[in-house]
């Protein structure tokens, strides 16, 4: 299993490469699969926005310390309407992004937020770059 | 000059600590301004769009190596759609993305990219939880 987990995160650091990380990407071949990147744009109950907030931290913070397949995850929401969130998220791999699916802390978040969330408009994408120094 | 970007930086981490890091924040008082961050939604010309990525990746290349205020810029476009770009943009403050719209690599990406961007979209919006492993 920890072999897996490291061979998927070889290849989304060699994907990254192959993306435009100003590091050489000679050595990249056409193995890697890129990562999943997906936006979600989810409207919320304007009166329990705190609530989704505290519930989608507590999410985050669990997967991000829990899995190595979910590489980034980060929330907004538009300025003037807390309620209209968005947030960017960066998997290792497509199945990385299916075992997330199926772990207790994100089946809690979305049993917990069900009764918040108006709306989920999830927008596939394909990377361009990927980069970040926090 | 070294020790304003020191104490953007310093902010920032506090800030991002009040965010809901998963670490002590007990010592982060009120005196941190947040990050701020934005996205934004770029319509390109469908007839060049790798010349814009290529302008892109090198804009964003230069930005994180140069300005320690840029924290994080990630990229992709809509699957099907690679014309419809979105940007999510990490500044460790205000000063620094006005500092970021000054410098030479931001001016040229803009000179470079105006005739193939057909329209531009700034959402400016309020960090929920920042956080990433890569």
């Amino acid at each position: 299993m920890k072999r897996t987990i490291a061979r998927a995160l070889g290849r989304a650091v060699l994907s990254a490469v192959l993306l435009g990380w100003p590091k050489p990407a000679a050595q990249a071949a056409t193995q890697g699969t890129p990562p999943l990147t997906r936006i979600a744009e989810i409207e919320i109950d304007p009166q329990q926005v705190e609530a989704y907030k505290a519930a989608l931290r507590e999410g985050i913070t669990a997967a991000l310390r829990l899995e190595p397949g979910v590489l980034s995850i980060s929330a907004v929401s538009v300025k003037g309407h807390p309620e209209q969130v968005r947030i960017f998220e960066v998997y290792a791999s497509q199945q990385a992004y299916e075992a997330h699916l199926q772990t207790s802390h994100f089946r809690k978040y979305k049993a917990a937020t069900q009764s918040m969330v108006r709306s989920l408009k999830l927008i596939d994408t394909e990377p361009i770059f990927l980069e970040g120094k926090h």
